[in-house]
């Protein structure tokens, strides 16, 4: 028989359902050591919280996240609210010794975010931020090819995360589902919803950034807000783009944007190595593209690598070659490797710790645009 | 409350545990009128039945069909075992009263077929054949769009499923895994395995096929039987390629092969008509290519349709924009729409009696490969 | 000093354009053992064969072709006049003692084309027919691929040449630039002007077709005749798709239209060996495919080969690496190797004699057709 | 009979082979209301230009620069020196009255394109910058397209040049081929080579450039110099990215290198509008890729439009649809537009005038990398 560990959910919205999936799914396709048990999941709106729990199958509920973080029979916390309840949550449960699991980015800000760290670390809890591109086999093969050398020395870098679901100047700001576009709910705009997730990955396979240059825009000055009813100023960024020196000499260039016609999430990655090169995008998550130069030069060209065969990061444990998985599968393989990590006392990444370093590099990014002025990140 | 209905499902190879996945997520994404319970499992290997039922929930386990269709407390037997076995399952379950789900192709045959379809509809059961990929929602997307008339009159249809498993002589055929290179347990190689999907969707989108000229190949004449133990003459075709004439007039062309090397489920289609085309591949199944020649000349092009949006089909109740989904997904959808289709009393297609005439052209096919003729689709 | 060579042009169309300017730029490029001059262009009006020998820098024009074999300062007769002109032009010119250089397909029929390789061959002319796609860069890399026994065993061959040009009703047919859709001076439709380029590199790639199993369609039954004035049944075919066993064990499809909306003149094909596969597409002439399964799996996919570097075919004599040629550069290549053949006495491909064999498998292309029966390709 | 314009050439390089080429097939495919004779072609290596006279057919040579441009019987100067001595040629030869045509960029500095454009204002000579790429056909649509407004407010640019062909650290510097490697001869590196490139189309597709922040590198620190036979440091950047700000409000993001493996001469480009979206990419220069927003969302995506037909820019002159042109046709159609422009009196862009915009920005851009700071685009 297996330990059962009892997971407390907070928030239901894209993420809450993302999660519950994955928590769902993982132990009928990987070797979780233990029997996950959808004990709680919690939000102010008990309807919508009751309504949620019941189609997942979660055992109860609760409206506050107070009251889930003081129950014994929780051992896992699972952040999936807005941005700034994550400090506050995430240091109760760890006080509290539950694993802490959290959406990403980290924190609203680095102060916050070492807090949580101290508090995770403190505690000697299992913590871990759920930057889930890691985690999609594609981008793990690259992690592999690079740990392997296949690439040399690296000399470029360059990401972008487009989207554009902001470009009415319909939409409003705040609330429910639209919090991304409240600085109070969100701490920055792009930056931290989505080059986190750029920095995250780049962090991972090339190391730390020295320093940067940014520049932001808010293209559509005011929005009607939710909350209050009233058109207020859009505090958070609609567009981030930023230049980088990474501390192994490459260069990089970092952008994101909700207003790029033709863009959903369209998260893309290249990395221009000595001897090979790396591409891969969002919207087709199970190719990797690859070229490396020391093939013959009569057939040497880029590989579309189509990731669905069993060799491939976490695909033994799926259907059969040819046959590609989805967007929300790397999130079961978060899970999987979480709750290994967890048994066998070898951490999953990213830690809070590693989290925090992103946090790092987003704040220089957004001093960086306020100062006009190239900022290092800080240690 | 929802009325419960009981599974029992036979086999517990690839296609076991795709089904059953799919019973366990559709009632988490889509509004399924029932509740879904995992009853029974049934093989003859009793620990790797009982291995799978302890996996992903079932129940109980039965390692005698027969025993399964006659127990009362099952409502709906899933047949996922080998083609040569189908025939008798399904007839057996009808007889039962069960509604019958069965892997593609129906049947060894069209007799057998035959017999299959006059058993479900004298039962009066709900009954279903898996062909999973018309529920790709970028498949699906194709129908409407056909239905909708945005092609105009349809001159040209070509499909292929291209796979290169096969190619090496070391391969043994027969026995577990291995049963699709068994005549005695599949009937027929990529035929009724492969091109038996392509033309599932064929006369799904195109209507009814009149006539074909077919030519077959076994690269490889002997091979390895497992369950003999010998070297043994292949029975099965490695490779099929037919030319067809569609009664609207369209000419056609179908190939499958297990020795196209690149390619591991390369399925693709395309489809030709008076003012637009369309086409579409496994391999990157979330996008559907539409050509239209009626816009603007100065940016007439390929269009390639990332299926993420909600307004897709089936894709309101998945993601958000931009975040694909995989392979499993289609069963999911499957499922979805058998228990709706039980509830609505509208039957979800294709029932016994479509995949009918899949059969009569498999067989059409193999008879002109046989007979170096243009055979007709028998009615 | 370089001997001069007189080049006597037949037709000013398409091919004719082409044809002069390879004969022009081919010597800046390449080394051509000759000084090639234009010396007359021949045409019926007068008035247009003036235009275009004065455009183009031919000294002199001719109104009859005979008039332009019998005269003595012409060293080579290129025919780019209609299908049904080829054989007695070329059999006067070689008669004549002239090189003969003649537009595909060879002639309207095997009978013609018999004769026309006896007199090339009693006459001992250098002789070559235009299938210009050979000289396409990639599509010479992949001979070499193939030669080099990159593919190892070949199972599989497929090929189509789409285009969409005639879907509209009010298209008429005949005279000027739609005699390709007059069959009196065409001979065939598709088969002859665009399967004969797929047949072509085939055979020269995949050697000899045993025989084939046809079907054709006119989908547009009758149209405005521009010769006559009158509507007149169509009588070329407007689509055709075959199978093919090839000598050499493999398994093919041909297919061609002018009745696929979205393609203008996609000519693709794929091989598909034991070791590797090859793919190529005349919309993106400058890329040639390649998959590779003896590559290190976790990095094996399909590679797109950019053909502009130095080490590709004849593109030592074009630009700089990343820099395309396009389509009219494979005449380029014709006239260059052409020449250095003569000079060298080892003959450019494909000969007469060569293209013979392609006219074989279109008249058993066309037969099989009409009798709906598979039919072997003559000898 | 049209006017004879003399054409007097000052280098043989790949500039010098593209240009000539140029004049030759210019007047062969669009009507160039003059006739352009290769009057004398000149470089300091006497045997080297006589070689390329003889084989371009130019009437006779120069071997100092000064000597062509005093001959009275030259009437258009066309520079394909390297860069640092546009400047002088180009000033000397508007003094003598004579049209100037120069390859990019315009000069080493502002401060000699300020000079060098007084002297062709005042001298009232038409004069043009051989930015080639503006006159490949997508990127003339693509021209056509903004201009129309169909992209509406433009929100982001982006433009990368790649090239791979310096990352061998035993690639000497300086002397013939390798030119652009000394700074003594280019000036800068990449910035004025690659980046002048990307700058000129933006500015042309999108208005001017307000302010940058630019980083460089250079990798390799020390290689053999050919001129001097010791090892010397590298003095141009191999690399450089920089952000910028367009007078529109719209954010770019640049970046070239010589260090990106996997890309010989891969500019691209991508433009995200309020309705619509545009990317280029010069690797398959063909193709237009446009994606309009205001589409129906069913059918709506990315557009690949071959850029063959007869409506596309300058398309009518060559081909038939579906068959593509190459890197070379970019200069024919400036030859084209140069010499319609001196007919019309409606002088063909780029000017002097507009080059040295482009210049404006790389000087800032080069400045901003060594001050690390934000750089306005000087007046």
């Amino acid at each position: 028989m297996r330990k059962k560990l009892n997971i407390g959910l907070v928030g239901y919205g894209f993420m809450g359902r993302a999660h519950t999936n994955a928590y769902r799914q993982a132990p009928k396709f990987f070797d979780v050591p233990y029997d996950l048990v959808l004990k709680a999941a919690c939000a102010r709106n008990q309807d919508a919280i009751q309504a949620f729990a019941d189609n997942w199958g979660y055992e109860g509920i609760e409206t506050d996240w107070r009251a889930l973080v003081a129950r014994d029979d929780i051992d896992a916390i699972d952040i999936c609210a807005p941005n700034n309840m994550h400090h506050d949550i995430a240091i109760a449960a760890a006080k509290a010794g539950k694993m802490v699991l959290c959406e990403k980015p980290l924190a609203m800000n680095v102060a916050e975010g070492c807090e949580m760290v101290d508090a995770v670390e403190k505690a000697g809890v299992p913590n871990m931020i759920w930057y889930n591109y890691r985690r999609v086999p594609a981008v793990t093969l690259a992690k592999q090819l690079i740990d392997e050398g296949r690439l040399g020395r690296i000399f470029h870098y360059r990401a972008v995360f487009l989207q554009d679901w902001t470009i009415s100047a319909d939409l409003p700001q705040g609330g429910a589902s639209l919090w991304r576009l409240d600085a109070a709910a969100a701490g920055s705009g792009v930056t931290g919803d989505l080059l986190a997730h750029c920095i995250d990955t780049a962090l991972w396979l090339n190391g730390s950034i020295g320093s940067v240059s940014a520049m932001t825009e808010i293209f559509i000055k005011e929005r009607q807000h939710n909350l209050t009813g009233k058109v207020e100023p859009v505090k958070i960024e609609d567009a981030c783009a930023f230049l980088a020196r990474f501390k192994n000499g490459s260069l990089a260039t970092f952008e994101s944007t909700r207003y790029a016609r033709g863009h959903k999430a369209l998260y893309t990655f290249e990395i221009n190595g000595e001897h090979a090169s790396i591409q891969w995008d969002l919207h087709d998550l199970h190719r990797l593209n690859y070229f490396d130069h020391r093939d013959d030069s009569l057939v040497r060209g880029w590989r579309s690598i189509h990731i669905t065969d069993g060799d491939m990061p976490y695909m033994d444990h799926w259907w059969v070659p040819g046959l590609q998985i989805g967007f929300e599968h790397s999130f079961i393989h978060g899970v999987a490797d979480f709750f290994q990590g967890v048994a066998s006392g070898k951490p999953a990444h990213p830690t809070f710790r590693d989290a925090l370093e992103t946090q790092r590099v987003c704040e220089a990014v957004l001093k960086s645009a306020q100062t006009n002025s190239w900022q290092p990140v800080g240690a």
